[in-house]
């Protein structure tokens, strides 16, 4: 069903963007895999397989013996091939019957979703290649994995909502055990057990999903959560997600710990969540098919700055799809790792989040995390954005 | 733990092939993974991030910076680093002050386990190597990341043992519930539940572990288990492995269901169980540090063809580790897909599958598979080896 879709729409982006031919070159995906496979078959393969697709509307799988009738029950390829001792004569005489002016691979030095060919592979390919004089069409396949993981069809934004969901779900639920004295291990450790009662998977790695930080000075997101007790007057943070059926949430809820006699956050605390809010609601409005990622962050970069805050140390936001950090196009600054990224045009079924962050002295983070879908007039939230403070008593 | 060990064990390894300065070079690894990582690092990095072990015995982990903490938390490395922007500088810096005739980079034609450098990832490195003249000094990692899957210490034998019994001990649970009628997949759902009851990981993908297969024509192993009844008077199978702390098992057995009036296995199946079994310990016999894997393939191959059976269109085994299918050198044919494979010499430390197979016409397929670990002395079944068929009554 994915796959059907994903395959045809790869099909309609080479013709998009003009190639004649895709190669997904791969072998032991246990080991390390190309995150293209996920389009391309169910299960893992083994030994040297090529998933080829023509602008033409060919597909051709060529895959070890004992891996061909997982492939042929897909019912996706037009032809599926299979041998026992090596690769290359099939898939050289494939080529040569596609005859294309160029070959899309999957690498590329600023796109982590399009770099799943592994350097020895591309040797092996080169070489392969370079036999019947073909090697000089060897193009990055970039643009074509960037559109496809990108444009999310109906069945995968359904699969992200129904992730965000039970993300936020599970947050409501551990709300009321949250209280001075619990550890960040404590609401993790029940948030875990959530996501596990409910036969779900984590978005990233367990040891820090969720991550729970709270008070001044915390290691923040991307840390596992410590003995670090909830004290009142501090805010507190949790950066979590989930995957449903192959699709991940990934969001952050900031909470305010009222000391005695308070009813509200003190005045600092809410400055902070109140410039967050803006700070994702500026962006939301910017964020438009056809725009750079680069001209949202600026925006949300601005505001937080504009009120005396420094800069937060990363992107506004990124893509989620498969993954928590999905997708090349990025809401981001023009910084090195980076690279192009932060420059590509947004386009039409990218999922983002936006999740800016700053420090407010002796308290803690304040950081919301939201998810928006982009459409054709802009973009929309997936879920109820925070607007406000959780207050714990 | 595991981390320090392998770590120190890399520094040895640099020194015994004299590699000045070894790089393991990742991003995002939660998308593509270089399984090097495992030995490194015990959760995944998000930006590009570089560990860098030299024969000298230093060993430099430069992170993006919300990632830091988790890796100054190991303990292991000399000089953690992290930057906010960009790699570049903090990276060329170190290799500048290591200043290495030769950088060790994970890539390999061969070996997938030493082939975790994506080829975009390969381009950025040599383009940052080329500004200070160093493009030059990159070699494969192959044999410095080959031995150290191989060489299994202590602790990591310890988990393949446990993988093992319990791999074993739920194939003795489902034994009884073996009979005529029960489908593949009712066999395989049984142990898939027993699997889960113990909290443990499958050693491959769920949907074909345990792969099942029953009677003449099945698709064998790598595929899932179908509604094929048990019938009597055939063969059954199953490949079947689990992963306990992370490190998997991987094991094959083969039962024959008796017919009405049988009280043992027909001829041509008991001497199809012989064969496999005579050629598992030829093969085991052969087996010791120093030889290439290709001769005890030949071993096993010879001795069954000798017995007028078609060979078996596999290896005869495979290295097993935190991966089922795991490591370089490989008990294997001279087949184009295994390239160099079968000619690496064998090592102490190395554990090695053998499993041979055969086909019973109109019975089915005769195929165990055992675990050996390689010592100075020869090699030693991991577990007691099959030599009866399971008699299904």
């Amino acid at each position: 069903m994915l796959i059907q879709e994903k395959v045809e729409q790869a099909i309609k982006i080479l013709t998009e963007y003009d190639v004649d031919c895709w190669v997904t070159f791969v072998r032991e995906s246990a080991i390390t895999r190309d995150s293209m496979l996920d389009f391309l078959v169910t299960a893992d393969v083994t030994w040297h397989s090529a998933f080829i697709l023509t602008k033409t509307g060919e597909s051709y799988a060529i895959v070890g013996q004992m891996d061909k009738q997982t492939v042929e029950d897909l019912g996706v390829y037009k032809s599926v091939s299979s041998y026992v001792k090596g690769i290359k004569e099939d898939f050289l005489k494939t080529i040569k019957e596609i005859n294309p002016s160029s070959i899309a691979l999957n690498f590329s030095k600023d796109s982590e979703i399009s770099d799943g060919l592994t350097h020895g592979m591309y040797l092996t390919l080169h070489e392969f290649l370079s036999e019947i004089g073909y090697e000089d069409r060897i193009i990055s396949a970039e643009k074509i994995a960037s559109s496809l993981k990108a444009r999310k069809t109906e069945y995968e934004i359904e699969r992200i909502k129904k992730a965000i969901q039970h993300t936020l779900d599970i947050i409501s639920q551990v709300t009321p055990l949250i209280e001075p004295g619990k550890t960040e291990k404590e609401i993790a450790d029940f948030m875990i057990r959530e996501v596990e009662k409910r036969k779900l998977d984590f978005a990233w790695e367990k040891s820090h999903c969720p991550a729970v930080f709270t008070g001044p000075e915390t290691a923040e997101a991307h840390y596992k959560p410590t003995d670090r007790k909830v004290e009142r007057g501090h805010v507190l943070n949790m950066d979590f997600g989930v995957k449903y059926e192959d699709y991940c949430s990934d969001l952050q809820r900031t909470f305010y710990v009222l000391q005695e006699g308070e009813s509200q956050a003190p005045p600092e605390v809410q400055k902070g969540m109140d410039t967050i809010v803006t700070s994702i609601e500026l962006a939301r409005q910017a964020l438009k098919p056809g725009v750079q990622g680069i001209e949202i962050d600026k925006v949300a970069r601005e505001h937080i700055v504009s009120q005396g805050y420094e800069e937060y140390p990363h992107a506004l936001g990124h893509q989620v799809g498969r993954f928590a950090h999905d997708g090349t196009a990025l809401l981001g600054p023009p910084w090195e790792k980076y690279a192009q990224k932060p420059y590509k045009p947004l386009e039409e079924g990218m999922v983002f989040t936006i999740e800016p962050r700053l420090k407010v002295p002796e308290r803690g983070i304040v950081t919301v995390e939201e998810m928006v879908v982009v459409k054709e007039g802009g973009a929309e939230f997936l879920a109820e954005p925070q607007k406000e403070l959780i207050l714990v008593r």
